[in-house]
């Protein structure tokens, strides 16, 4: 595909899977799954659209090496920590000051590091016929069909009577936020709501076009830097980018711009994995449905999750727990409360335990 | 106390005490409560009466060093290996000709390792009063007053309208070994059962009179011993040992002897400890009933036993847990099942993992 880069956004901090997750250890470079992180499998799963020499990654200080270290076939100086932590428009933003620079024709696709997708080809397919859209001039968002009144993502209005999983793009008609619990419920109803994934696609200078109109001061300081790759611009981004507004793609640009086009996703199986409970529910099960990722003994146990790495867990008379052992931090939740492990580590933060986090 | 020795026997297993209990930590060498072990604190205990030069231990090959390591006032020479895993009877014979080979005059007390006593100024009073009886020639065994229907212990049945807390022994009238449930209620109701706590009294040679009289082939075996200390003592214990007869005292001698009497104690806030359940219930609790001996973070969580060494558990949203947290293995168990810890331990025998046991 020529022009296409991928962006993979991966600064999050994912504290919800703590005490995996640490400050440099964060979700996307975790292995829930088999023997890949998150971000690992999401390079692999774009391989039959985007190379790995054509793959950029933002993420954080603390990140950055590890990522280096997990993909040694992405090359390193595409690799990049951002110098502040703001939310997707800068970051995005930046990334297509970057590669309209080095091709103004270039198109871009955006993916979060850390979701997983059970049928890689059907989204291979979703993947070519965005990029299509993109390459006509357009700002294509992604939309998954919703399983469930999920509340805790945002959805894309469809018009009525959209058909989920073919190539053509629509207009979209709104983006809502997050919905209480009733309307979620008349979105799935209705039919024509989709989950916003955050996965987008555009021409690097549509984007632009579209950030100096609706994000100008932050346009203004990403067109100001000096070219990539050379010597000042490591040290000039370091200055503007803290400068830069701390806001989301969605709401400055998507929600505002005229040319945005959504694509209704098929069953492509997309999961978020948004807590410990989701990774539950993505393994195998045993007719117990115990999910044991590692050595354990189980005696009159159903429903747990288990990962203590090198070492044998013995579960009696348990229900619906996860447990996670690390070396320095052992937790053991309900499943039902796996949601609440990022309050866990705020606790763990004020109570000075930095050490853990 | 002239002529008194106290022979602990410390050579169970405390398999309901993995995975802290292993066949080299056995549970009366663990560090349940405080700073001191089970066995440490049989011997802190008995210290009025019983100064440790005076202590005789029992225990087996995989325990001695540990429990050496543990007592370094108790003279070496007196923590014995048993050759060969026998009941009671055998055990307490062989320390009986011991102790009646160094003083025909010596007076013996047999005190399990592995109980704690709430009361131990309580129970000095009840020793001396125990020992009393047995210089004048009797077998005496000390009753525990019941707290609840338990079957998992024997009874001593004393004539009725026996009084707890007296100082004078009072005949046995029957030995009955665990009750079913009902049995022990009514045990409970009548007020004359006592709870067997394997606490015996008597001149040595007195035991040695019943020993003949009803094991004669244990009694002949263990007389033929050479002295203790001489050279040849090792080699022949271990030839004679192994050919002793697998029983209980209880059966062997205290059930048929006549000259048996009992001490009704008062409250002496006796406890066998006999599983996790056992340790959380003797332990101080928060207000959610969370007994946590290492550092932990609770959230919406109670009635559970944390114990985790050098790492931080986080509970989010269980109740009633026992959670041991070792090297090599994890327990979870619900409260309610923690007697069945040891089922578990045969489950991880017959799977192999004999370097877990």
């Amino acid at each position: 595909m020529e022009h296409v880069h991928g962006l993979i956004l991966a600064g999050g901090r994912g504290t919800r899977f703590w005490p995996k997750s640490r400050r440099a250890t964060a979700k996307q470079v975790l292995r829930l799954f088999g023997d890949r992180s998150l971000i690992q499998q999401t390079v692999d799963r774009l391989r039959p659209v985007l190379p790995p020499e054509r793959i950029w990654i933002l993420t954080n200080g603390h990140l950055r090496d590890e990522i280096v270290r997990q993909l040694p076939e992405v090359p390193k100086r595409q690799i990049l920590a951002e110098p502040a932590q703001r939310n997707t428009a800068p970051a995005i933003g930046l990334a297509a000051q970057i590669l309209y620079g080095l091709d103004p024709e270039s198109i871009m696709g955006v993916f979060p590091a850390d979701h997983v997708i059970g049928k890689p080809r059907e989204y291979v397919r979703l993947l070519k016929a965005a990029l299509k859209a993109a390459r006509a001039g357009k700002i294509v968002v992604l939309g998954i069909q919703p399983r469930w009144p999920e509340t805790g993502y945002g959805y894309i209005e469809f018009p009525k009577g959209v058909q989920p999983g073919g190539s053509e793009s629509l207009p979209v008609k709104r983006f809502r936020e997050k919905p209480d619990a009733k309307t979620a419920a008349r979105f799935l109803k209705a039919g024509n709501f989709y989950w916003n994934a955050g996965m987008f696609f555009w021409k690097t200078s549509v984007l632009l076009d579209a950030l100096r109109q609706h994000l100008p001061k932050t346009a203004s300081l990403l067109a100001s830097l000096p070219p990539f790759g050379s010597r000042k611009f490591a040290k000039s981004l370091g200055e503007a980018f803290p400068k830069t507004e701390n806001i989301s793609i969605d709401y400055a640009v998507l929600e505002r711009a005229a040319n945005v086009v959504g694509l209704p996703a098929g069953d492509i199986a997309w999961n978020d994995v948004g807590s410990w409970n989701a990774v539950y529910e993505l393994h195998a099960r045993d007719r117990a449905g115990n999910a044991l990722r590692t050595h354990t003994m189980i005696e009159n146990s159903t429903g747990n999750y288990v990962d203590a790495e090198k070492k044998l867990v013995a579960l009696l008379g348990v229900k619906d727990l996860i447990v996670v052992d690390t070396p320095d931090a052992l937790l053991i939740a309900d499943r039902g409360r796996a949601q609440q492990v990022g309050e866990l580590v705020k606790l763990l933060e004020a109570a000075g335990h930095h050490h853990l986090l």
